[in-house]
């Protein structure tokens, strides 16, 4: 069982830009991708996302919940709108508790855990020790300013890297292992 | 004549860290960059730094000067010490203006522009238009905040991608062209 962030980036490290979108992401087309997403889709069976990123994913008028295999946890101290047919957990406190069950839940169904963003949420995990993956998609274009992708409380230590792919469109794709 | 954004960023976009040091980066041991880097500055005729890149070099107390084959613009409003033997011109003024200059020297030595930085310096030159290539080595370190790699005024278009290659240690290097 792993705890994984994967994540598209700008080569400047923004998840979105100065306005919060990710107009600039979906300009690319997502067909490249769509290979990669689906092999690492397969093995997840537990997400996590923040109150805004679960917002943004409403707001853009979905014709169906995309993560229907998936248990989702939505990290919020906010009442939010339920979905039709997801199964979705609001929840809110300790990340490391938190953390714990998402855990069992994942070991119960033999799957890994996403975090799925943003980066504030990616870093609460990531800062509690608890993170063991960044596999990033690194984007040919530089945003100048916008949301980070893990902005954590402290230097890093360095991570090991397992793996890295070109894609054929200028795109990077890379998978880190944090260092314990 | 090319003008070139040469530099080493962390993961998340970051070329120093919040203390503005590059420590993370030296613990990486220099040894593995030295072929990229012999074959990058033997085509540079005329680097271009920041002021504070320059009082980085000052301050570290270098045995010599490390950019003895090429001509060296600061820009800077302040008056900074010169250093013995090293063909130096500090400059401040328009951009484009100082960029006709750089440009003219470099090729009557029938080479390229590095824009050493900071990032200020390369995100001045690439606003103005006149960045033709970013090469960067992408550490596997996340830093958090930091000195940004290209703080552009607007979201960039997207850029070309010439070649990318990984480094055994785990970083990964692209050349990445500028679409005008």
């Amino acid at each position: 069982m792993k705890t994984q962030y994967y994540v598209a980036s700008s080569l400047d490290g923004f998840i979105a830009d100065r306005e919060n979108r990710i107009d600039w992401l979906m300009e690319f087309g997502m067909e490249e991708f769509s290979a990669d997403y689906a092999a690492f889709i397969e093995n997840i069976g537990v997400i996590v996302m923040g109150s805004r990123t679960y917002e943004f994913l409403l707001g853009e008028g979905l014709a169906e919940w995309p993560y229907a295999g998936q248990m989702c946890w939505v990290l919020t101290s906010r009442e939010l709108p339920r979905i039709e047919g997801a199964d979705i957990r609001f929840a809110r406190g300790d990340i490391t508790d938190l953390h714990r069950e998402w855990a069992a839940a994942a070991r119960d169904l033999g799957k890994d855990i996403w975090i799925v963003g943003g980066g504030d949420v990616a870093a609460q995990v990531y800062d509690a020790g608890l993170l063991d993956e960044l596999l990033i998609t690194i984007m040919p274009v530089v945003l100048g300013a916008g949301a980070p992708l893990l902005p954590t409380a402290a230097n890093s230590p360095v991570f090991e890297v397992v793996e890295t792919h070109a894609f054929s469109g200028g795109a990077l794709g890379a998978t880190y292992r944090t260092r314990r």
